[in-house]
């Protein structure tokens, strides 16, 4: 894309009431935008981001058998009655003008659980996995971190049906390793670990991933050997100690929740009398799982652990763009009212361009995803504070200087060194 | 996919309430499920349709410049106050725990003219055009007619922002070809007429572009000649002639509308007072445009124009597999309990399996989507039967009494005959 195109701008300073880093530099760097307390646009920059980290997600839920689906964000206050779910006070609700009650949805199991009842009738129908990424609503009274607490939130939900508990469990653990391949590719490998939660009345525990920052809203006690966690929860109500080795010596680390796993069991099917014929012909409760991803918590934990002083640092896989290519023209001056001559400052500039220009081509028809920065106002300083704010894994600099050797500059965000590249060698590089 | 996977069924009878034959079919095929009035789950062949339609939006939305980017549904109060739209009827309201008034966006008008506004300073930064493809609700009275009038519906909304009338006017032609082109690659090009409409307090005219079937809403007034429409409203308003050749022969058609073109022009910059310098210096309002587009009415028009008695019959681009592949085999039984001899319905029915998965995968690696009906336990009248209903554009049949002739059976769902054709040529038939 060409940069000249793009309709946001960076800007300098974010807004004073933004106080957490991820939205301070997502709205810098013109990737989202506050409408109110808990709820952003997502603009161009953004958007991609948000389609990378979706694509992602899908791919890993496909792997496992998901199914997607769609499903509507207003439901019919009866459902939830039926789970006496319906007084859930972070629910908003609202009256149709015919009197009907509905609510927005936060989460989707007073729909799916009717839904999967309506065609899944016997155990040959099982298992069963369906999700969806969809727009979740939450009435939060404090939504002060950026795209960590959102009030509007995309969210990956995916929610099994089972058979037995051996079947469940053994989904379960596809789901654990497929969550654990989302945040790698998510960039987010290291800092990720899987910490023991409590369960709520139906199990005894459930899993979050919580991803380690110092910026993060929760407080896990990590075993540095075992590299399982443990949550607030679970310390207060248990003894304090590794739920695999037992030692008593944990590491206390701020962290941000970025996915939770559940075993629901019967806890919706019941309810909803969700029952199938067994293989002996027998009526019993399926058992139900339920895993969340937000996507855009997910998008905001990457910013709180990938950035610098100077701005973003996108893992290469969730990154808007995989190219920056920056070409420095000594001129602002696009068209030449005098002849031209060799060694002038307007040659040079036309000669920067038309190779910057030919190598935009060249990569898009390789199909590697360039930022142009075709902007002919702005000096080489500020095409590289934006570059570096705005935090695409490799950026490209043209400039006339290089082109005496025929190379050009190629420098990766997180990196300080500058290497200089063969014109004809970049392509290679970039693969 | 292997139909055997997919955990929905087609259902012989449509809810008694259905009226409209887009939701009757669709809920039979198995693509929706209606969770309230006007408020519909996409089941996963439905959510395959739904993404086909968003990718031929998409692409030829981003082929006319635009960026884009994903609003918000939760608006607030102050946003709709200074247009004077918070008293519209059908916008959804509600109140947050911290007593802040909301209201669920039927459109987006209020969100993006602040929003562009932040970033457009000059006509150096225009023309801009965006969209979002995104969830909206309305609150109806009377929804009725399956996808065609939703109460929470996806929709294409796209906006731009333009320096004066001619390049309004000129990005407005554009997105006249960009619709046609839309409309066209979803199997309606020849039910597809523009249609003059009423444009509202702002502009003479705007334009709805009304796909033309029995079961429409609305009422259209069509110059056989021009191939050109003028609404009901026009018709009240004005003389009733063609506004093009002037005749007064007009026939009467139903017809759905399925996407509308409006010239804002400074309707919505003036009361958030977005202007921008022009190349005199001189601050001027902007000019707007926006162009929507419902993809469940969309998809609901499809259906509507494109079914015969069995079922729906997909148009190419938008349905949810190219291909229906059906091995028929003699037994249902799928392990051999006693010796296989040759000639043995058992060493058939293993040839027919054997071929039906060598096919399945050699399409699916020349990536062609396949829905593989792998079930064991229906007859081949069951399968054909959901066949027609689902309407999958091409069937391959595998029998072994085909094989015996090296060939299968290829039918185009739109038409009777059947072709045989040799196994080692299917694949260049279905390209």
């Amino acid at each position: 894309m060409r940069q000249s195109q793009l309709f946001t701008e960076t800007q300098r300073e974010a807004p004073k009431d933004e106080k957490s880093k991820n939205s301070q530099l997502l709205i810098r760097a013109g990737f989202i935008d506050k409408l109110m307390a808990g709820v952003y646009s997502y603009l161009p920059l953004g958007f991609l981001v948000l389609k990378k980290i979706e694509n992602i997600i899908r791919e890993e839920i496909q792997k496992i058998g998901g199914q997607e689906l769609f499903l509507p964000a207003l439901h019919p206050k009866e459902n939830w009655l039926k789970t006496s779910r319906w007084q859930q006070k972070e629910m908003f609700k609202l009256k149709s003008r015919s009197g009907k009650d509905c609510s927005l949805g936060w989460t989707h199991e007073e729909i799916i659980t009717p839904l999967v009842k309506k065609f899944v009738k016997s155990y040959k129908n099982l298992p069963v996995a369906v999700y969806q990424i969809q727009t979740k609503f939450r009435d939060e009274l404090r939504a002060k971190s950026g795209l960590l607490r959102g009030v509007e939130f995309i969210m990956k939900d995916l929610y099994s049906f089972h058979q037995d508990e051996e079947d469940l469990d053994k989904y379960y653990e596809k789901v654990k390793k497929a969550y654990f391949q989302i945040f790698k590719r998510c960039g987010l490998a290291k800092q990720t670990f899987l910490t023991l939660a409590s369960g709520g009345t139906f199990s005894k525990y459930s899993h979050e991933f919580q991803v380690i920052t110092p910026y993060g809203e929760d407080t896990i006690y990590l075993c540095p050997k075992c590299k399982l966690a443990i949550n607030k929860e679970i310390i207060k109500e248990e003894k304090y100690k590794c739920s695999k080795c037992q030692t008593k010596k944990l590491e206390i680390k701020r962290a941000i929740e970025v996915g939770n796993i559940f075993k629901l069991k019967d806890k919706f099917s019941r309810p909803f009398d969700f029952t199938f014929v067994n293989r002996e012909g027998k009526k019993k409760l399926i058992l139900m799982g339920c895993y969340g991803i937000g996507l855009p918590r997910l998008m905001g934990a990457i910013v709180e652990v990938c950035h610098d002083e100077k701005g973003i640092i996108w893992p290469r896989e969730v990154a808007p763009f995989q190219v920056h290519l920056i070409p420095l023209a000594e001129t602002s001056s696009h068209f030449a009212p005098y002849p031209v001559w060799p060694g002038s400052v307007i040659e040079n500039t036309q000669k920067v361009k038309k190779i910057s220009q030919k190598l935009y081509q060249d990569l898009q028809e390789a199909r590697i995803e360039v930022l142009y920065d075709d902007r002919e106002d702005k000096t080489a300083g500020e095409k590289f504070a934006d570059a570096d704010l705005i935090g695409i894994p490799l950026r490209i600099v043209v400039s006339e200087r290089t082109l005496r050797k025929n190379c050009l500059e190629l420098k990766q965000r997180e990196k300080k060194e500058i290497k200089l590249v063969r014109i004809n060698q970049v392509k290679k590089y970039v693969k």
